[in-house]
């Protein structure tokens, strides 16, 4: 007898994760056999919890495929983590009260580092709850920092968007450096990991290009060295071009964002490292500079997506439903790279045991003796996970983004759950 | 007998002046009975008075057509305003003693509304210090503010990538929202007209849609409705999506960003509408927020740039050709719409003494009453300028761009100009 699955997002959205979504729903529409219905957690797991879910089988095949062309987390996301069985496991009870009122059977959880241990939890009910369930976590972060897979989807579009900027960004400030500004800083995401930051200098082709600098937050910062850096590649080629993470810290840890800035008001003024940056290079070099932040910009711009990371991102979401039909639990697909030149990759499977609580850093040798840029074993690394375009529709000059029916599902407990 | 062209580029550079460059350089080649060879400025009018000059004849047509997708100023910009013939003119002097050394008779200046004085000015050069020339401007600017002409090239492209932009970030903040970011701001060009600010608004299709507010420099700050807004829009939707002219001000005319706020160095702190307006609804609201500064990256996103503000831009760089050619002194091209549905369009001219000095603000009723979003006037006339994709070819995951070879014309004039 087939058993209805439960897909959730969950964590910060990125520009692909609905490929994913359209993964699990695509391909457990082809598992009639295994999977009864797919239901969605109306913003992740908390639609679990309150018993929100989401009849995804009102949705017409066309909006289900228009998942991969739609950034955001069409189900809504949260970030949100289950308290510990160790705090009386009262969460997990009410989610097995859910399951078992909806013969949800399957648990497919989109996410990324602390997802995975939830996920990793949820599939260890059946033994500690004594509630027959199959989890199986969908990797996703654009932090690119679980282990074990070769890369995260959603990381790829977000790569793809960085150096695609400041290559744009770059040519732009060459022109105006001889009058008017010189230095031009970038900020990106990846607070605690320089996988972004690391992308942005994909950017560049040869050392006069953008982006001359970069960032890393597993870098001390050192403003000396920064600025006698900058002053170099101005007067060396003219511009600066400078990409910086959001998670830029001193050599004690403490992020360069918390500056004790306090506004006209006397609020704290909040993060943006790009700003104080720019700030110094005005006041100690005199230069006339300019920067951005390209925040959720950058992890949400599909039209811009790597065709490869979109790939992957449906890969995952089909592999994960393959696994959970073979009665796999407690697993995560993976991408495996075969090779670089040309790129070639296929699905893997990791023990959730293996992936949760584990962060993958950026190794020490992508990173120039320096601490300004990229060594090429980086650009081998990350040049093919931008690899190919896939632009979304257009319509009047915009992308079309499919917003779905989201029906929901009739409830069945009739407990009002609090979080 | 042909004589020489010269043409530069001024002011800030957009995704697609160098179109207009190649509509110049393009045409000037088909009419050799007139015009020898294009010269540009390096770095805009200073390579003229630096004598500067790039010969423009070196490049192929390979070169040049494949300025039709590379972004920034391929021959370098400038913002420099040439000193006034009252202060002795001897920069002008100047001008035509470098452009009698190579038979200078024609003049293309691109840019915006500051640009088309100093192109005024040149044209009058004939009449006021006997030196025969024909002076064209070439309309640029993504400010939109120049008079007569229906738009400005290079606003077209912009407006696509912040409409863009606000439809993806809309899309990620909702799904977010129920645990976490609630209001969402991105920041936008146009100190002085709210023209970007408007276009961002096209991302919005129903009201429950990103952006639900747009804070235009022609509507004075008003912090009590604006928190009380967004309040509201967060009540009715869940989530808010701000797009935010970096020239907002008070009613005294004060700029936001001007905010006296010093950082742990002492330094004033500099610019940035969105972190502060960011910070307002943190601590006043007490909602979790996220921002983004677009800055350079808005005007040099040729990845995303519209096919219409393309086709437009080399076709008043065609124009201005034809209209020399023909004689034609002290005018420029500009758009002229025939109509809105379907959008069509042609090319007109206007009299540079209608044009220099004068901007074109955004007319009160483009923006609704309550001043918090466009109307549908608005819409109708913005819509049309984002029409179609005209995506640059991409190479490895990233889009190819054109680096001239910039060849220096052998100097005559043995004179070191000091600027």
């Amino acid at each position: 007898m087939p058993r209805n699955a439960f897909y959730a997002q969950s964590g910060g959205v990125t520009a692909v994760i609905n490929a994913s979504a359209a993964g699990v729903i695509e391909t457990a529409r082809k598992h009639k056999k295994h999977i009864g219905k797919v239901y969605a957690g109306r913003n992740g797991i908390i639609g679990a919890l309150t018993e929100d879910l989401i009849d995804t089988s009102k949705e017409s095949s066309a909006n289900i495929r228009a998942l991969m062309h739609t950034p955001g987390g069409a189900f809504g996301s949260a970030r949100y983590k289950l308290k510990g069985v160790e705090k009386g496991g009262h969460e997990y009870e009410r989610l097995i009260e859910v399951f078992k009122a909806h013969d949800i059977g399957y648990f497919f959880y989109n996410g990324g580092n602390d997802s995975a241990d939830t996920c990793l939890k949820i599939s260890q009910i059946s033994e500690t709850m004594g509630y027959p369930i199959i989890a199986v976590h969908v990797p996703k972060t654009v932090d690119n920092d679980l282990p074990i897979t070769d890369t995260c989807p959603g990381f790829g579009s977000v790569a793809k968007y960085v150096a695609t900027s400041m290559r744009e960004a770059g040519l732009d400030v060459e022109s105006m450096a001889k009058t008017s500004t010189k230095v031009f800083i970038l900020e990106v995401m990846g607070r605690h990991a320089g996988w972004i930051t690391a992308a942005t200098g994909l950017a560049q082709s040869k050392p006069a290009e953008a982006p001359h600098i970069l960032l890393f937050p597993e870098i001390p910062w050192n403003e000396e060295a920064f600025l006698a850096r900058v002053e170099e590649m101005v007067k060396r080629y003219g511009f600066c071009a400078v990409g910086a993470s959001e998670g830029l810290q001193d050599k004690d840890g403490r992020f360069l964002s918390e500056s004790g800035l306090k506004d006209a008001f006397g609020h704290s003024q909040l993060g943006g490292v790009a700003p104080m940056l720019a700030n110094l290079v005005q006041s100690r070099l005199k230069m006339k500079q300019h920067w951005a932040v390209a925040d959720y910009l950058q992890r949400a711009a599909r039209h811009i997506a790597s065709k490869t990371d979109l790939e992957q991102s449906y890969a995952v979401g089909k592999a994960a439903v393959e696994l959970a039909v073979k009665g796999m639990n407690s697993v995560m697909p993976t991408i495996v790279r075969l090779s670089s030149r040309p790129y070639r990759w296929k699905i893997g499977v990791a023990k959730l045991t293996d992936v949760a609580n584990v962060e993958k850093k950026m190794p020490r040798d992508f990173i120039t003796p320096d601490g300004f840029h990229i060594t090429t074993k980086c650009r081998n690394y990350l040049s093919p996970l931008i690899g190919g375009e896939a632009f979304p529709p257009f319509e009047n000059g915009l992308p079309v983004y499919v917003r779905l029916k989201n029906a929901p599902v009739k409830k069945k407990t009739r407990t009002d759950f609090k979080l």
